[in-house]
């Protein structure tokens, strides 16, 4: 029995060569969502950081920020490149004053550096995230990645795109 | 041939009655020290707090603390209760203000609880001390550790003498 409309299938030579096109802008596009970083507050903290009235970053980030690291972020920092599978957590809280003390108020969000060279090829090899609060699925940055955190990352490239920095 | 000087000799019923007199005192004077907590910094972070001129504790406490907790201590924060060999790290260091931001400063000293029932039992079964700055070994507390720490630890008797909570 012959195959019924022949004409209707595609030359193989067409699909590789719309594979190909269709494949790097598909991956641009949509690169695979960043995962919320599961007990990252038991990672190591590399910093703390109050964001005051002013700063140019405060309607952003003001608050106090806490920065965690994942143990193969731990060796990135060590390194000064950072490996495949390493994330770093920038968790932001409300700034809490009172009695002559200052101390974490609400979370504001759970920022997120994802390193996947592959996956996140077009924001420097890392993807990047926001979740809302204490939420583990409201995303703040979704496909915005570039614009809304790549760009102040990239001048940082010499460092892996990252700002922190570890000290003991 | 005769003891000389057997005068001399006390009874032997003196040497019991001293030795019960002495050791409860000499176990209260000199608790074995308690030892620096290396690698506290990779250890889990439980909260910070800055403290401001004005606050009781400011002379003592003014600045920036991080509370840090090791795996024992952890799972203490969990039960309400701490294990043997749990340690609780205060690193307190000075408070850095520039250009809107408040950032971590010098270390002024580590301060340590180190859960140890039987050898510092006159002191809630805590061993207390503080390295000074960045050393390991110039301590600031040492045999004063009644009057220095356990005196405002003493009232929180019911969590087990800690003030820190932990909070995801």
């Amino acid at each position: 029995m012959s195959r019924p409309f022949p004409s209707r299938r595609p030359h193989p030579a067409f699909c590789v060569g719309l594979a190909a096109f269709l494949s790097p802008l598909a991956l641009a596009a949509d690169p695979p969502p960043v995962p919320y970083p599961e007990g990252y507050r038991q990672w190591a903290h590399v910093k703390t950081m109050r964001i005051l009235p002013g700063h140019p970053l405060h309607a952003s980030f003001g608050g106090i920020h806490h920065i965690y690291a994942n143990p193969k972020a731990m060796a990135g920092y060590k390194a000064g490149r950072f490996p495949e599978g390493a994330v770093i957590v920038f968790d932001l809280l409300d700034a809490s004053e009172a009695d002559a003390t200052v101390t974490d108020g609400a979370r504001k969000v759970v920022g997120v550096m994802h390193k996947n060279a592959k996956r996140y090829a077009a924001t420097g090899g890392w993807g990047f995230e926001g979740f809302k609060g204490n939420s583990k699925t409201e995303r703040a940055v979704g496909k915005d990645a570039a614009g809304a955190c790549y760009g102040c990352h990239e001048p940082r490239k010499a460092q892996d795109y990252v700002f922190s920095a570890w000290k003991d």
